[in-house]
């Protein structure tokens, strides 16, 4: 626990005169101070991210698997910073603390705090550590949240931001759910205004209610009805209000136990922190630039001289499979800012940071690739590339790519317009479709499968599949102009008659 | 209000001595009885379908736009019974009603009622209106289940049953939402184990949290982000607990009035009846086989001559554009239970009947066309193909077709495995990606647009192409066995060298 007597002026324009933030530490700060890495927690879990106290060894940290000597966030190398946030129920100043202008518990008085000020207050806990600047700060959910919002506040004391299963920013339904929570929470007759603390009572009800809630959303429809289906709990449904459904006793389960040990006004304040949480149309840009103004800045060596563990044969090896890339590393001017859609492992990425120092973000929505992405220490943002470019402002990015993706895409002019509209300039590479051996099969009767194309017609992933000509056709319609083009084959320029001889083409674009 | 002095039995085995149940008539029952048409109310709704009375002139009946002189259910054509159900808080026998054996209301005593029980009550009512057998029975949502309920009680008692907004049974996430519901009513402390009414309080605390549930599940993600997206009520997001979003506004003005007005114990037992309705991988089935069992049973007329207005001169015009459909309509045997999947307006299923006597079901995504559908007096089943498929038993349908879908289809294999789990037989038809005009324009370069295939590239539906020679061989692979194909170019049979004559592929497939 870190105690801090300096106030702390919150987003609201209050001000804490103190506060408590609960930590764990595991592993060694080097000399350097370099291998800190801060780990926030999700709504249900707290700061005991990994290993257990002698008197509760059943208490295991929510994270110990991956958090541990030899575990992914090795404790041998890193120094690992579990924090709580303020406002939480599990040890940090909150709603239950007590005020120090009343003697009693804050309650409904408790400020409202937002993702900002847990991350300020982190900083805080950052500085007694003496950790000027994080390796990284990684967090899923609500953690996530605020490893995002490091990115914004602080982008110069952190290194890396691993972001797991989060958004910029809630949708309507994401909102929809936590009003219907916070108002089940605020109508339980024992909440009493948010001030139940000296009552002995608890709207342990309304917490249920919530948490239900909770545990609908955290599943797609889909997953619930691979886990649960219509599985019955008796032989055939009972004419009465029992359980009957799997589902059911689920949820019931779920709401009790965590209605024992959380704190309605945390819930109600954290519910509300994220939706407030905006992180959107903004944090790519400042996260891409953050390098180049820290280095500016304070004279911190350059990102790329700071890594020299790359496995750099991952490079020539991956680039003699896909032939496009090495033009495109080409193309990409150094130091510009890069969104690589599709972006895979991230191999691209890596490969445009070290030859060109280009930062970059990936998106992909594979689960595999997106793991894939973090342990190649690609910035992944884990979003449908067909509708996920509204996250990004106009040009905040020198360079968009779509490599061998645009036939796999469904909204092709929609995706091709966004992406001249978040960027500047597009590369696009694809199959051409009007290869001779493609033509050649069609010809005879066929749909084509070649190295190129690979899969047969009814298990293609390839939707909408096009020639060079096509291409240049729809770059008209669409007011693109073309910059440069390279059709290849076999990894060689075709010169030739591309449209024929070419089984890969890359165009680089920009609008008129 | 109809009130019925013999018991009614129930599904759980509990028996009403006696019971009401509210309905209001517009329009006249004919001479021969056949015109009435039963419309099934949804959850907020009541029997007071259409019109407003004298000393309430705001109270508009809910599908006053839908039923009326001149409307779609022309009463001045047809005799329409809006009928609320058994449970219900507007009007039947329900909770709030008196329980004779104790002279004081129900409430927690009611018993839990079924869809087949509200079915069963309104065969009393059809029985006491001197209805037969209904021209149709009609509703949305809740009154959805009570329309297909229809058709598993009494199949021979309708002609037609439209099911509007519906399924067949609710999904795990449906269950966990109601359950979530329920329990938001019944830790009310209002609620006092259902017996509030001689205590002066009503549980609304609860019931707003349960319609505010609800609502949320009325709108996707994507409509309530269209609709309401992210606007805020105040210039800015505040510090407090009060509304910011226009969707939290919403939320509580509809969880607000539904509170003023619905009965809880009504919520329960209605939000149980849905979890348990099963009608699913049944109604097909029996509704198929229902026009020729009941012409068995009771010498009624065949549908076929008991419909004599169905447009003849749409079927020759429709044929012209889609020669496919002729070649199905042949292969066709009399009689067979057909499923016409992507069935678009419901042409060919009127085909079907008009000239095979084969009644069939219609699949499709597509809002415009369902309502097509229904205006084409054709039974349609508003669900995804590529999954909505698993509601069918094996083999329930004699035939399923396919035609002119399978090149827009993803997963191709799966659709097709289930077409002849489902069905005893497939037909298939599809644009020839071999055909000569097609292979000419890959030969030059280009991806083809033709009269079969009118798409540019970028924007086609059709995503997984495919020439009758890829056909052929996917249909070994699958096992299945081609018993008849049919390949046309402008309408006619092309017998010399199909694949490269013919535009127009169709094939009728068994399994081994």
């Amino acid at each position: 626990m870190a105690h801090f007597d300096q106030p702390l002026r919150l987003r609201s324009g209050a001000e804490l005169p103190a506060f408590d933030i609960a930590y764990e530490t595991y592993g060694t700060l080097n000399a350097a101070r370099s291998n800190a890495v801060l780990v926030c927690h999700a709504l249900n879990a707290s700061h005991h991210v990994a290993g257990f106290y002698e008197a509760d060894a059943a208490n295991i940290g929510w994270w110990d698997n991956l958090v541990g000597p030899g575990k992914p966030l090795d404790t041998r190398r890193f120094f690992v910073v579990g924090s709580n946030y303020l406002g939480s129920c599990f040890g940090s100043t909150g709603p239950a603390s007590i005020n120090p202008a009343t003697g009693r518990p804050w309650g409904a008085d408790f400020p409202v705090v937002t993702v900002e000020d847990w991350v300020e207050a982190q900083a805080r806990l950052a500085d007694r550590l003496g950790i000027e600047r994080f390796a990284a700060v990684i967090g899923g959910s609500l953690g996530a949240m605020q490893a995002l919002q490091w990115t914004l506040s602080y982008p110069a004391r952190i290194r890396h931001s691993i972001v797991v299963a989060a958004a910029a920013r809630l949708t309507p339904q994401n909102i929809a759910f936590n009003e219907v929570a916070r108002q089940a929470i605020m109508t339980d007759p024992d909440f009493h205004g948010g001030h139940y603390y000296d009552k002995g009572v608890v709207p342990t009800r309304g917490l249920r209610i919530a948490r239900m809630l909770g545990h609908i959303t955290y599943l797609s429809g889909e997953a619930m009805a691979e886990k649960f289906g219509r599985l019955l709990r008796r032989g055939a449904p009972g004419f009465d209000f029992d359980i009957d459904f799997e589902i059911e006793s689920y949820l019931r389960y779920q709401g009790d136990k965590f209605a024992t040990y959380f704190d309605a006004n945390t819930y109600l304040r954290t519910a509300l922190a994220r939706d407030r949480a905006r992180a959107a149309r903004q944090p790519a840009h400042r996260l891409l630039s953050r390098d180049r103004r820290a280095r500016r800045a304070r004279r911190l060596p350059a990102r790329g001289r700071a890594l020299p563990r790359r496995p750099a044969q991952l490079l020539p090896q991956h680039r003699a499979v896909r032939p496009d890339l090495a033009a495109i590393v080409q193309w990409v001017a150094p130091g510009a800012r890069v969104l690589d859609l599709g972006c895979g492992d991230g191999s691209l990425l890596r490969s445009l940071w070290h030859e060109r120092q280009a930062p970059g973000y990936g998106v992909e929505i594979d689960d595999d690739s997106v793991i894939a992405c973090v342990s190649n220490d690609v910035n992944v943002l884990q979003v449908d590339l067909e509708s996920g470019l509204s996250l990004f402002s106009d040009h905040s990015f020198d360079c968009v790519i779509l490599s061998q993706t645009l036939q796999a895409v469904h909204h092709t002019e929609g995706v091709l317009r966004e992406m001249l509209r978040v960027g500047r300039e597009a590369i696009v590479s694809f199959p051409n479709f009007g290869h001779w051996s493609a033509r050649l099969q069609v010809a005879l009767g066929r749909m084509p499968v070649s190295d190129a194309l690979p899969y047969e017609w009814y298990e293609t992933p390839n939707v909408h599949q096009c020639t060079v000509a096509d291409f240049e056709d729809l770059c008209r319609r669409l007011g693109f102009r073309i910059r440069e083009r390279l059709v290849l084959h076999h990894g060689k320029p075709v010169r030739l008659l591309p449209n024929l001889l070419g089984s890969l083409a890359v165009y680089r674009c920009t609008t008129q």
